[in-house]
Order: C-alpha cells, then structure tokens, then sequence
C-alpha cells in the first residue's frame, strides 16, 4: 500500500499529512465538519453518540495545552473516552523507548491515538506500528506536518470565499520551522488553488521551497497584492535554535501585519493565524481584532474539523 | 446594568463575588443545593442530567487540585462534560494574551468557565470579556473573593444553626490576604448576621475593615466570647510576601484556636475552615478533629453547592 | 476483623495485598476478568455500566502516568466518573497532612480510591481511616505491595499455562526493591504454585527471603534451569538510594535476561515483565520481542483484572 493514510479500500486510516491526501477525502471531511458545526450551533445538546465506547488516547510527547484541548473536547462530543497522556514527563523519563510505549497502550485496547511529538516523522513511525485496527491522527511531528490545522484552514477558506479556484493565497513568516506552512502548502494546492505566496525572509525559508509549487516574495507589499487570503504564521521562537534572527521589534516592521500593509491585499481578504499570536511581533492588533479577522472562527471550525476527522477514521473499514 | 453578574430579567448569570448579591438569589442557590444533597446522600447513583452535552472549562491560571477537584466533581455529577486546563504552563507561557487564551476556548462553544486566578479582578474581566451565552464562575482571584467557598459556608451555618438573624459569627487569622475572608463577610450581612467579627492582629487585617460591617478584636479570648459560629481562615503562607509575620509557633499561641480559647464561645459553637488546615499553626488538632468541628461537612456541602451554583447559571435565560 | 481486605461477609472490600487474599477470592477475579476481556474483543462498544454514578479517585502521591492510564481507562470502561489527582505537586505540599488530603476526598462522596505512595504501608492506613462505604485499591506503596500488578501476572500465567498446582516460576533481578515481586510471590504461593524461584544478587535479595516459600538462586542457568515462567523485574534504578550496584553492562552479563540463558528454561516457558522494561539492562530485546514473550498480553490483561477487582470491590455489602 503506497499511502500510508489509506487502507485497503481507499478510505482514511490515519491522518498524517495533507501531503499526498486524495481530494476527495479532503472535501468529505470539510463537508462533514460543516454538519458538524451545525449540531453545535442548532442545538442544545452539542453530542452524538459516533465514538461512544471508544477509547481515545491523546499522547502529548511534546506539551500542547490548546492543541490537546481542541482533541479532547471533538473526542468527547463524539461521546468517546479519552485519555490524555503527558509522556514528555513519563515513562519515557523512566528509558522506555516510544515504541515501547505505544505497544502498551495499544495493549491496552485503544481505538484512536492523537499523538504530537516533537520529532519530525514521529507520526508516521507510530502510524507504521499500531495494530491495524488504531487509528492514528498526526497533531503536529517537529517542522513537519499539522494535518488538521492546514483542514481547520482549508474549511475556514471555503466558508469565506465558497472556492478554492480563483484563490490567491499568502503564507507570510517563519515557513522555515512551520509545520502549519508545509501542510497549508500541501492542503491548498491539492484544493486545486491557483496561486500560492510565501513571504518571509531567506533565512526563514526552506530551500527550493518554490518545488512545493508556490511564490516565493521577500517583501510584504508586492507579496501581499491582491490576495484574498492572508494565512499568518507564528514566529516559532521557541523552535528556533541560535537561529540568526532580528529582534522582535525590527521583524515586526518588515513583517509583521499591519493594516497599513493588509490595505494592498483584496479589500475583502481574510486574514487568518494559527494561534497563539504574538500580537506587536508577527501580528498588529488592530488587524488581530479588525474586521477582516476570522482567527476566532477558526478555532470554532476546528472542533469541528477534528470531529469530522475522528468519525471518518472510526468509519472506515479494517 | 448595574450588577454585573446578573442578566436584564434579575437572574444569575455570572458568579463573581458575594458582594452585592441579592440575598434571594443566595438563599435560592442554598435550598437548591440542600435537593442536591439529598440526591447525593439518598440515591445509589448520583449523577443527574442538567449539564448533559454542555462543557465545562476548568481554567486554573493557579494551580489548586483541591478547589479543581470539587468543581470538577459537581459538574461531572452534573453530566457535563469537564476539561481541566492548567493555563500557568500553557499558552500564556508562549506570550498569548489572557483575554486571547479565553476568546480561544470561547470560540471552542465552550458553556461555562471556572476560572481561578492571582490577580484580583481577573473574573470580573473575563465575564465582561465572553459572548453572551457563557458563564463564569469565579473559582478565587487574588486576594479578591470565592463566592463558593462563601456560598458553601453559608449552607453550612444554616445546616447546623437553621437561621442566620440570630447569629454572632467570628472570623479569625489573616484577613488581610484573605478572599474568603471577604466573600464571608458580604455573605453573612446580606443574609442578616446581626453581629460579625473579625480576629486578627493588626498587620493582618486591611486598613478600614469596620466599614464592612464588622467588629474588630485583636484578642481571641475578648473576640470568641459567646459566639455562634467560629469561621477560621487559612494562614497564607504562600501569598505573604516579605510580611512582618511572627513564627508560627508565636502565632499559634496568640491566634491558633485550642480548645482552651473556643471554651470562651456558647457551647454549641461550631467551628470550620476552608481548608488545607495548617494544624498546629493557626488550629490544634483537638479542635480540627473535635466534637465542634464542622470542617468535613464544609467539604461534603461544598459539592452540593457548587452543584446548585452551576445549575442555576445553565438554567438563566440569555 | 482480622483481615483487613474483607468485610465481615468474608467480601473484598479493599485491595491492598496479595499476602493473606484468600485463594478463592483470587480465583473470582480472575475469572470476572476473563468474562470482561470477552468484552472487549468481542464487542463493538467496550463499556459496562456496572460503575455508573460511581466516583473514582486516582490518588497519586507517586507519579505513574501509566499505572493511572491502565486504572483510568478500566474505570471509565465500568463507567465510572474518574479524577486523577497528582498530590505529590498539590496540598500536601501545602502542608495538609496525608489523611487530612484523604478525609476531604471522602467528604466528597468518593466511591474509590486507588492510591500509590512512595511509603509502605500507606494505603492500609488510608483503608483503616475511610468511611465504611468507600473502597481502596492499593496501586503499588513503597517495597511493600502491587496487588492488581500481581493479579495481572496471575491471570496471565493462568491463560498460558492453564493450571498453577505443576507450574516451576522464577522471579529475576532487583527483588529487595521490588514490591511487584513480594506481591507474585504471595499470589504464586496461595494459587498453589509449587516451586517459586527468586533469582538474583545477594545485595538485591531482602534479608530471609527464604520464609516467603521461595528458592534463593544467585545464578541465571541454574535458577532458570526447566521454569514454566520468567517474571522479570524492572530495575528500579529510581528507587535505591546509594546501593553499591554494579554497572548496566555488568548487571546484564551476569542477569540480562538473554536467549542464552532463556534457553535453559523449559521449550515453552513464557517470559513476563511489569513494564517499564530496560531494555540492554535487565532483559534483551531479542527475548522482550520475541516468542516467547507474553509482555504485551500482560497489560491487555491488566485492563480486564482492575475492572474486575473495581467491579468486585463495588458489589460487596457494606
């Protein structure tokens, strides 16, 4: 089986990276979250009961308390039991390897992992070594891959501008150590998006980072002209190791959104980061809160995104 | 509108303080908890289905596994569902806002948070802050208040004294510091306590405390005398900083209540305390563990009434 | 009572030990443990509401995320309402007292604790001091006890080997730290195992241990020499303070256990260990990976044996 996402029959196993995922399978999970959504906001009873009895562990290697949270709460309104597992202070302290681990808690009946880690490919590794009945969601692997975060993206794309083929979209900052950015990049030309930006400067770019298929701008007003989505990233400072990087100060004025610089996108673009912002570095408040925002529907759609990821996987065949 | 925790039709929406609370709406939540009581005490299962499908966010920007743990309890007895967040090592952490980490988990249709914070004010803040639909529960912020610790204390006094018209109620130790301290005393004069004390030396009690309503003793023995109720607070260790404090040993013999000094209070005194007791400190172990004490029963009420608190405020119209 | 486990219906009422459970006590969990695992492979929803309404309390004054995951998800599979509290960080160091922390939970309508503490002895005191109607589970204190571990490796024995009356078991490695190892070696004598083997150096062997029923071994090929079980134990590394041990490497040449020296063992000896394992240290991955080994079946097992001592321990009358 070349992709590792799939079974047998086509259907989504785990989710790993938006790289190299079916565009079908996308667009049924976009769809299926917008009926997600409709539950939580038609009625008072925001559960169903599709993973009732199921045991879902979300297996933190590397801490996220807001990531976490978003899997915990779509796992709970699908009536599963979830586990949550800090191993970054656990066992693995104790010398036990991560397979190790993860064999016993796939010993110990689990129908779902959500597994962060801060190792590039961790996802994957695990993916390879579960039973074939687990299921295995990728909730960030080092600079890798963010698989729901670029859907919870693509969703808030669609439920603004309807399509993705007429789109110019700009990724702007650190592309360099983002995982978002790579699978953003992945998710939006898959959807079939004709024109994707990057801006940021060189030493936060990847090399031959125009073989994803995108632009690559060094200057925020050529770069930001005439998109209709601006997709913010956040500087990773904890991620970056003696990188040489300007204060945050000298960043913000090159790089960072103001409305000054959002007036050369489309008047109606959107503008959209992934959280948790460091407003006065990479983002201007006033355009953080100002009209054309939808970071805080982002994180509404993304519940239901992880909803509709969760019930796929539990949907789909051994 | 004026009272900030009330919504248009007079209802408890929020619940901040005890401070300018209607006392209909205080007696309201005291006999509704007594029903969950009953529930608690006389049925083999004790869940109920209020909350069922709504989320409740545990958000301690301080950390208190205890408190946590009594409002996780009540709401998991009210069938909804919990999820606990330690925001001290979290997002904040990572440069986020406050009022950013709580637009994320509002944008998460979260329905209710009890929030617990150093700084005084911070609840007042986030109920301000959340969409229309969410209520907050104040959990203690700085030296501020803790309407439920006040709340449970209250159903407590009237569980074992029926009525509060006719009461002398003492509160004892480090004021100053002291939210609970505060939420008691606005509890106990809206519901009619004819006569409230409050027992410290001078450096722990804060400038113009009579104009609460209160009597001010420096002496245990002049202040215990003939009363109904002996409420002791908790020595703040950890909140005092650099404060001109003697040593425990000196302040046990001043303010710690032994057996010897409660002998001045009527004889069906009862005495309480919020919890965790310093014994030898500011209580001897006679008195903790004896005939008087009423410090288990605080505990066991204090489920009840915070099921009552969350109940009600699910149960207000928006 | 002489007993402290049981009522005076002859019922469990706590799990603390192994020493002193009566045989046919032992049996009926491990047959109630057979029927849950039926449950979990065969159905489609793993949950039994026999806990609904219960409230479970992990109580960890030692940390353990995987010994709280394995009670937590055997609670939730019962249907139990679960909180974890991790004391060690909380009251406690408030300057609470142990069973001032206990008497608050059991203020709260507890159901069951389970209880881990560095300090032998601790959950008994914990059971002598509850409330008549509230259940213990000791999940590992000090050196002294691990009973559900026991239980596991029991059921696990049983499910390969069928009987326990012909059976040859050693026990290998750090038995003077290990309170796994006491609580085998008292489950193996009761269920009748006819020759207990322990197998290790004189400096982790406990003074006398001959009067617990076992064979003392100092050498690997002589006290593996035609066993039916290897129970590995883990080296507790984290437990012995300044004990004068030898390096890993040379540890693992003389008690690794290795397929050299399994091989002495009878053709279908199976081979277990509590996990976390050390691998290179204690056991070689060759033989913790290989057929012979039952390692993975024994946490499989372990979910199924806390349901039925959970199950058991609600069922009995107070």
């Amino acid at each position: 089986m070349k992709n590792p996402q799939l079974n047998k029959h086509g259907e989504l196993h785990h989710l790993l990276t938006t790289e190299g995922l079916p565009v079908r399978i996308m667009r049924d999970i976009l769809d299926r979250a917008a009926s997600f959504l409709d539950v939580a906001e038609g009625r008072e009873i925001k559960k169903v009961p599709l993973l009732h009895g199921k045991s879902v562990f979300n297996v933190f290697f590397e801490n996220s308390t807001r990531t976490r949270t978003t899997f915990e709460i779509a796992a709970k309104r699908l009536s599963a039991d979830v586990v949550n597992l800090n191993i970054g202070s656990s066992s693995t302290s104790k010398g036990e390897t991560l397979l190790d681990t993860i064999d016993n808690l796939c010993a110990m009946h689990a129908d779902m992992f959500v597994v962060r880690h801060s190792q590039s490919g961790a996802a994957h590794l695990i993916a390879r070594h579960v039973a074939p009945e687990i299921h295995v969601i990728n909730a960030g692997d080092g600079r890798h891959a963010h698989p729901t975060q670029a859907l919870l993206d693509m969703f808030t794309i669609r439920h603004y501008k309807q399509e993705f083929h007429n789109l110019r979209v700009a990724i702007v900052g650190d592309v360099l150590h983002s995982r978002v950015a790579r699978s953003q990049i992945h998710a939006l030309t898959t959807l079939g998006v004709p024109e994707v930006r990057v801006i940021a400067p060189k030493t936060l770019l990847p090399t031959q980072v125009e073989n994803l298929g995108v632009r690559v701008y060094h200057d925020m007003v050529e770069g930001l002209r005439d998109v209709d989505v601006v997709l913010m990233l956040r500087l990773q400072n904890e991620r970056m190791q003696g990188a040489a990087l300007p204060s945050g100060q000298e960043y913000f004025k090159n790089y960072g959104l103001t409305e000054e610089k959002l007036a050369y996108a489309r008047p109606d673009a959107i503008v959209m980061h992934p959280g948790p912002m460091n407003r006065g570095i990479e983002i201007d408040s006033r355009v953080a809160d100002g009209a054309q925002s939808v970071i805080l529907s982002q994180v509404t759609f993304g519940i239901a995104v992880r909803m509709a990821v969760m019930s796929t996987l539990a949907g789909s065949k051994q």
